[in-house]
C-alpha cells in the first residue's frame, strides 16, 4: 500500500464546513487504496488572532512564548479534522508536532527540522487509520515547542513524506497549480503540468508564492514527488519531480516577478579582501536579505558595489552601512527605489546560451532599460523600473511561447 | 526560599488586561521573597468556544480529540501570562501539562493525575524565574494528551504544590473566601478565616462551589495548606488546613444547600443480598450520582428503598430501574420532586452528639418537615421541600451562631 501525504493550508481549513470538505478529500484518497497522512495549518485567521492577543500584552513577546501560543492554532485544526473524519465513518488520530516526532533545532520562531521519528504516525497508518499531523511545529531535544516559520506546514508535509517513505506529497492550496506566470497579472498565463524541483525553486524564490522554497528543497533532497493542486476545484495539479518527463522541454518555463525592489550602491569602496564579507555579514546579522550583487573595479584602487534589497529594508540597510562607514572606508551611498525584478526560469537554459541575449532583445524592443542583471544555470533576472514590470512580463511570456494552450511537460 | 503555587481561574485571566493584573499579583508574591509557580485555566469563554467548534463538526466527538482540542485553551493563557510577566520585567517560562511532567491515567476527558515529575518547573524556579503551568491537562505514559475534567485546574495546582513541596497553594477565584453559607442567599453569611480539609470537603461537595472536592482531597492527602482568595479584591482569604488553629471552634462552621433534588423510592423490593448492589451499580454505570440512601425492612419479607438524586437525572434513573425491574423484583417506584437538601457542617460535631437534635428542633420550630436525613461525622443533611430551603438555611445560620461578625477560627 502506498503512503500519500496531503497538506491543506489555512484557507482550506478555514471553517468547520471546509474541514468537512477536506475530510471528504482525504477519504477519496483512502478509497483509492492508499494510506493517508494529513498535515494541516491553523484555521484561516487563527494565527493573526493569536498574534493580536499577544500584541495586547506586549509589543515584544519572547519568541519561545510566541511558539507556545501559535502552536495551539494547528492543534485545534488537527482535532477538528480528526472529528470530521470520524463523523464520516473513517478512523483517524491526530498528533501535535512533538507527538509526531518532529524534532527541530533549538531555535524559536524559525526552527529547521533536524529529524523525524514518525513511529506513532506509522502505527496509526498500519492500523488502517488516517494520521493527522499539526504542521508548522516541532519540538527540540529539550522538549521545547518550536515553530518552523514561513512555509512551515509545507515543510512539515514534505519532511514527513520523506520520513514515511511516501510515494507522493500533495500540497492542496487555493490555486490549481503552478503557472507560467501570475495569472492575476498576465491573462495568458498557463498552468504547467510538471516542473522540475530546480525550476520550482527558482519560481518559488521569485515570488510565485505557491510553495515555500524550503519545502521544495527538502523534496528535492529526498526525491519526493510533489503535487500542487486546488482544495476547492477538482482538477489535475502540477507535478514537481526530478526531471520533467518529455525531452521537448520548453526552454523557458515560467516568468516570475517582484516589485518593491531598491538598488543600493556603495561608491568608492576601498579595495580590501575584507570589505565585501564585512558588509554582507552585517546585513545578514540584521536580517536583511540581499538578492543581486554586482561589483566592479574602478581602476583607481577603489570599487563600486551595487546590490538589490526589498524596499522595506532600505532604512535599516542605510543604518547598517552608516554604522560601519569608517571600518569600510567608502565614499558615498546611492540608492534607487521604485524598481522591480523580472526573471525567466527554465532548466532548458543550460544548453541554450542564447536565452539571456533573447531576453535583452525583447526588453530593448519594448523600450525597457535593464538596471541590473543576474544569471544562474536555469534563470536570468533583470532589475527594471516598476512601471515596466507588467509589460516586460507580458512581452517575455509571449516571446518565449508560454502563452499557448495548457503546457504538457 | 519558600515555594508558593498560585492558581488563577478562567474569569481571572479572561482578557489581556486581566492577565496583566494576574502578572502583577504574581510579582507581588515574588517580591515577598518567594518562588512562584502559577497554574492557569483557559481564558473566560475559550473552552465554550472550542466546544462550539467541535459541535459544528459532529455531535459526538471522540474524547481523545476533545482533549486535544480543549488543551489548547490553557496553552494560550500560559504563553500570554509569561509574556505579561516579561513585559513587567519578570523572567518567566510557560509549560504545557506534558512539559510540566503531569502524568495521568490513560483515560480521556476525566483523567486522574498519577504522578508529577516537575523537573523542568524546578529548574526554572531555581533560576529565579516564575514557572507557569497549564492547568486541567496532563499526558499519559503513551504520550497522549489528557484533560482532568471538572475542577481540573485546582487539582493541577494542588498536585503540583505537593510535588514541589510548596509551603502553600493559593486558589485565586471570583469570591473572597469560603463563607458560612452562600452570601448571595443569606445576607448574614460570614467569611471563614479558616476551615479544615474535611469541613471544606463537605462544604465543596454540598455545592459551596468555590473549590473542587478532588483538589481538597489531594491537599488533605499531602497536607498542603490551601488559601481561597479573590483575584480582584485585595483581602485576606480563607485558609484550609489540617486542624483549625484554636480550640474554641464553633461546632457548626457552615450551612450548605442545594435545590433540584428528587427522592426516588423503590417499594416492595425483594429481600436479597444482591438487590442493593445491582441497583446502585446500574445507576453508577449510567453516570447517575446518588446522594442520600435510606433502606428499611417492611416486615413482610420485602424492603422499601429511598434515595436522592439530582432532578435532572430523574428520567434516566427511571429508565435504568425499569430496565432491571424483573431482575430486581420490586413492586413499584415512587418519586417526589421539588426538594432541597440543607446541611450543617463542622468538625466540632463529632464530640457534640446533640447537634443533629438541635437542627431538627430549629426546623420543627419553623414548621419545616424533614423528608430524609443523612449524617456523617462532621455533617448532618436533611431533605426538605424547595420552598423551605432559604428559611431553613437562615434559621440554622442564626441558631448555630454563624451570623456574628467575621469568624476567626
Amino acid at each position: 500500500m502506498a503512503i500519500i501525504v496531503q497538506k491543506f493550508g489555512g484557507t482550506s481549513v478555514g471553517t468547520p464546513e471546509r474541514i468537512m470538505n477536506v475530510a471528504r478529500r482525504v477519504i477519496e484518497e483512502c478509497e483509492k487504496g492508499n494510506r493517508v497522512t494529513v498535515v494541516v495549518s491553523a484555521m484561516g485567521k487563527t494565527t493573526d488572532e493569536l498574534v493580536g492577543l499577544a500584541k495586547q500584552i506586549t509589543s515584544s513577546p519572547s519568541k519561545r512564548e510566541m511558539d507556545m501560543l501559535l502552536s495551539t492554532g494547528e492543534q485545534v485544526t488537527i482535532s477538528l479534522l480528526s472529528m470530521a473524519l470520524n463523523a464520516l465513518g473513517m478512523e483517524a488520530a491526530s498528533f501535535t508536532g512533538w507527538q509526531a516526532g518532529i524534532k527541530t533545532e533549538d531555535v524559536h520562531g524559525n526552527a529547521r527540522i533536524m529529524d523525524i521519528d514518525p513511529q506513532r504516525v506509522r502505527e496509526v497508518l498500519e492500523a488502517g487509520k488516517v494520521a493527522i499531523v499539526a504542521g508548522f511545529q516541532g519540538v527540540t531535544s529539550h522538549g521545547e515547542i518550536t515553530t518552523l516559520g514561513r512555509g512551515g506546514s509545507d515543510t512539515t508535509a514534505v519532511a514527513l513524506a520523506a520520513a514515511l517513505k511516501a510515494s507522493r506529497c500533495d500540497i492542496y492550496t487555493d490555486v490549481t497549480g503552478v503557472f507560467t506566470t501570475d495569472p492575476r497579472v498576465v491573462k495568458n498565463a498557463r498552468k504547467l503540468l510538471s516542473v522540475s524541483y530546480d525550476e520550482m525553486l527558482e519560481l518559488a524564490n521569485l515570488g510565485a508564492g505557491v510553495l515555500h522554497p524550503r519545502a521544495v528543497e527538502f523534496a528535492k533532497n529526498y526525491a519526493i514527488p510533489l503535487v500542487v493542486r486546488s482544495s476547492m476545484v477538482k482538477e489535475e495539479g502540477t507535478l514537481i519531480e526530478e526531471e520533467v518527463s518529455m525531452e521537448e522541454n520548453l526552454i523557458v518555463r515560467g516568468v516570475a516577478f517582484e516589485d518593491q525592489i531598491t538598488r543600493v550602491s556603495v561608491i568608492g569602496l576601498a579595495e580590501s579582501l575584507n570589505g565585501l564579507p564585512a558588509i554582507f555579514a552585517s546585513l545578514a546579522k540584521n536580517g536583511i536579505n540581499v538578492d543581486i550583487i554586482i561589483q566592479n573595479i574602478t581602476g583607481n584602487g577603489t570599487a563600486n558595489l551595487s546590490f538589490s534589497i526589498k524596499t522595506e529594508d532600505l532604512e535599516k540597510t542605510i543604518e547598517v552601512l552608516e554604522a560601519s562607514r569608517k571600518a569600510l572606508g567608502y565614499g558615498k551611498i546611492e540608492t534607487e527605489t521604485g524598481l522591480s525584478k523580472v526573471s525567466i526560469v527554465g532548466s532548458g537554459m543550460v544548453s541554450n546560451p542564447g536565452v539571456a541575449a533573447q531576453m535583452f532583445i525583447v526588453l530593448a524592443d519594448n523600450g525597457i532599460r535593464v538596471k541590473m542583471v543576474s544569471t544562474s544555470e536555469i534563470k536570468v533576472s533583470v532589475v527594471i523600473e516598476d512601471k515596466f514590470m507588467v509589460p516586460a512580463v507580458e512581452a517575455l511570456h509571449d516571446a518565449f511561447a508560454l502563452s499557448g494552450s495548457e503546457i504538457h511537460a
